[in-house]
């Protein structure tokens, strides 16, 4: 173990200083000695993942729960294998910080034609490229590393967005003086004088208005600002609905919460609710097609007020640097609660009173009756994780308990990517119960990750939607071309296969009963991975995704 | 079935025209409908990728045995996931087209907030992240496609780099007219001028060596040289040696081949025959760390004629715009053949007799035990794919039978390439045996292409060599380090898993009686896919690499 303090050490303290408690990726030689510096570290794990675009989902899913994470990966090769899990998290806003362990500073000046480069002598191909899809980059050398570590990751953590930080194998191993600062400073706060502007022309505005509504979206939960939205809405007694990206950011047992709202495919009480309100309160709102029916939002522009993450936005009037849990604040604290029967709401928990159930033994397993007694499944505390196919838009419609945290990437829809989050999202929290609901076409694509789980003895259920292919592309095109044809796997066969022991159950359900027969055991079995394969039919899909194929082919002409 | 012939057909019509039979890839939603104008082409097949890097490593396999390749995906994810293997071609010069479904032309005009972009309007950032790792790149439109379409896939022809098609989903229905010339015209040959320069003064050089020696390396492969090569050497009477990017190019069994140098971890007659010549022909190559043993090459640069694939360089001397094979052709034309014992040629098949070799049947195999019985077994026509780790380095030193093809990748060297990399070898041409050598950490990577085999039925030898972790990047550093470790897998039991039925055999193997019954039934079983699981010691490693590791250590210092 190396006594100096060094660059190293110094930026995996500052990881650490941000609550960064699992490390992922893959070695290569340009990383392997900055990872003694990561083992070395009692208060961290070394993560190591199958492959590397593993890895930055993982790491994904990991901030998601935890609020940042950090993988390592090393130069050119491991780099842009990962590249497509770090633009995930830049299209929805996850702060990731990536790490390239890369060749030595004088291999790179002297241009020499080293293994993982393109034989150009040229080293900055893949930090280009990542220029892309985050926000801020480095490149570390003996006399700027302290100070970069630090701007890039304020940036990743107030920006809400992925860093990348390029790490040669020289550089990370010299002295470096340990941090007297805090690394996070206060948000430069807004003036008093923008608050109370932005509180003379917005009061008025919602306190006459005859049907407010409040529409809140996967920002507030980026920005941690779920107590802040609890508060305004039950300082307010206005109805909420949430869009199925931002899917758990409110409890959707709350008398208020009245659904989430999908434009034109939203139940007709939903629709008709916010698409004629006459003052919506959009708090961290993103209006992207897959989450609005394809842009079918049926509301006017003029009576929205836009509470961003750090400004307040109406009618084109900005109020800036405005900290959303302070807008907040500061309107709950002006507004007097209503609860006018004209405020319309009835709450998701009616609109859908839970029938009995009764389970039909030998019938073949629907999409409906799967989510339905996936609905009756979910328990309050849970993290359900849901991948971009039918199991997102399946699992949209199933109402959550209450503090059920509910992952999928609907803006960017990399399939595959909810099985290495859920790594990510178990490891960040172990305490909590996770559910992946996963495609067979989507699993195929990362599948090996389950084998990091096993590893690591984690213990989450796995169900995995075995419809013969790519139904969420046959729904938009080709319902019976080849294309969208995969191979059968034995997928239950699965976690034996890669190194399962006596930690992990399977199951294969066909039918009604075999899936309750599953649940019941699985609620039994806490101590392992649960694996359940869940037979459906090719062209049977959520009644929304039927709609929603129609709409995106149309996009598509 | 369309009857209009448009930019979609004008594309795999052009594709089809440069010998593409199977084209790779992943469907998504912005492809679907050129995946219709594919699967319509009687003499074309769609063969779907479990996930994208996969299908980028199998078009480059493809492109290593067929000359050229395709790949599909969707936008933003999809290409992204496939980046690394872009790359990859490009680094190690593989004509690749890389085909980007792409969001329809008015969505992206509009800056529309649509799945798979980063939610920000733009929708260039990933093209210009392709930039950095192809040499031409191209968005379709009704105006330019043809024009364009031509102009990228030449630019992939004749210089043996990816490019990227930007393909909008709009665009590719729209009517073309039908191709009216062929889309490659000769290479403009050099000057009579330049030619006679070149000879007049390369020429005597040549003639008065004493110790002439050629040196050949993977461009020879790259731009079809391996007949003009031939030759060359045969016209001339010189040793050849390769290097291992280029192992293969020349017969091994030929008696002017003396070997596959390294540097100075060659053995000592190669290494002394070229560090000592007077005069070397080095003929397409690239001298890169990995197959210098980190630049050790001893020899001096003002003895080396450099005939690269598109010109001649002597001591600073350019002669440009002359094809690698039209130089070979017009020296050999000149050149007397010479015989004298001061040639020194020791061939390999002298250097390294085979000895007898007697299964121990009982005796743990090791690494140097398994590379006999592998060169044993190597036939005649067969295609050896081998994994950048112990895999490479092993094979690098087993001399091959006439006309076998070896695949590596040891200048971009991406874990995991080899896989998929067969798979699109083994489509390229199915009348030869391809034999794939890969470690567990390796295969962990990208393994789920195994199913892509089962499904097309094809029947290559799969070795994985169990040594239960990195073991390459021990040998650089921390051999006994925990980052280093893998999860142990039941790897004889994958094929089954992934539905395997009765197109497959598998096999575990721990001694060298195990291994050789297995090798046997192999060659007795040439109509199912062959799967060995091959169990070494964690750190029984070939000679070659245990030097190479140190090397590359300090590279890293």
């Amino acid at each position: 173990m190396s006594t100096t303090y060094t660059i190293g050490r110094y930026l995996v303290d500052r990881l650490g200083e941000l609550g960064i408690r699992h490390i992922f990726g893959v070695p290569g030689d340009y990383n392997l000695s900055f990872l003694d510096t990561i083992i070395e570290q009692p208060a961290l794990e070394w993560v190591g993942n199958c492959n590397e675009l593993n890895a930055a989902y993982a790491a994904d899913g990991y901030a998601r729960i935890h609020g940042i994470a950090a993988l390592v990966t090393t130069f050119g090769v491991g780099e842009l294998s990962a590249v497509n899990g770090i633009a995930g998290s830049r299209a929805e806003q996850v702060p990731v910080v990536k790490i390239t362990g890369s060749p030595a500073s004088k291999v790179a000046e002297e241009g020499r034609l080293v293994h993982h480069t393109l034989g150009d002598g040229e080293f900055n191909h893949f930090s280009k490229m990542y220029k892309e899809v985050t926000a801020a980059q480095t490149t570390l050398t003996a006399e700027n590393a302290t100070e970069e570590i630090d701007r890039v990751l304020r940036t990743c953590w107030y920006e809400k967005a992925p860093v990348y930080i390029n790490l040669p194998v020289d550089i990370h191993g010299l002295p470096a003086k340990q941090p007297k600062e805090p690394l996070l400073k206060e948000d430069s706060a807004a003036s008093a004088n923008t608050i109370s502007e932005m509180l003379e022309t917005l009061i008025p505005v919602i306190e006459k208005a005859k049907s407010p509504v409040i529409l809140a979206d996967y920002q507030v939960s980026r920005f941690h600002g779920e107590e802040a939205l609890k508060r305004f809405v039950e300082a307010t007694g206005f109805p909420i609905a949430t869009l199925s990206m931002g899917k758990g950011v409110f409890n959707e047992e709350h008398p208020q919460f009245i659904g989430v709202y999908s434009g034109k495919t939203s139940p007709d009480y939903l629709r008709n609710r916010i698409d004629h309100a006459d003052c919506i309160i959009s708090i961290g709102v993103k209006f992207t097609d897959s989450i609005t029916s394809g842009f079918s939002q049926g509301f006017k522009e003029e009576s929205v007020i836009h509470i961003a993450p750090k400004e307040v936005n109406y009618r084109n009037e900005v109020y800036s640097k405005i900290a959303m849990d302070e807008s907040l604040k500061q309107l709950a604290g002006m507004l007097k609660k209503r609860e006018e029967q004209s405020l319309n709401i009835i709450p998701v928990t009616e609109q859908q009173r839970e029938e009995p159930f009764y389970v039909k033994d030998d019938q073949a397993l629907t999409q409906k009756r799967f989510w339905e007694m996936i609905r009756l499944f979910i328990q309050k505390d849970d993290v359900v994780v849901a991948d971009q196919g039918t199991s997102f838009f399946g699992a949209q419609t199933v109402p959550l308990k209450e503090n059920v945290t509910y992952i999928g990437q609907p803006l960017w829809g990399s399939i595959g990517y909810t099985l290495p989050a859920t790594l990510g999202a178990q490891l960040a929290d172990l305490s909590r119960r996770n559910l992946l609901l996963i495609g067979d076409g989507a699993f195929q694509l990362t599948f090996q990750e389950i084998s990091t789980m096993l590893r690591e003895n984690l213990h989450p259920i796995i169900f995995v939607i075995n419809n013969d292919g790519y139904t969420v592309e046959r729904s938009i095109h080709g319902p019976e071309a080849s294309y969208n044809d995969i191979k059968m796997w034995r997928y239950a066969d699965i976690p034996a296969a890669l190194g399962g022991n006596k930690n992990f159950k399977s199951y294969k359900t066909n039918t009604e009963g075999e899936f309750a027969d599953a649940l019941k055991d699985i609620a039994e079995s806490p101590d392992v991975l649960r694996f359940v394969e869940v037979v459906t039919q090719k062209m049977d899909m959520p009644e929304l995704l039927t709609t929603l194929g129609k709409i995106f082919a149309a996009q598509n002409d």
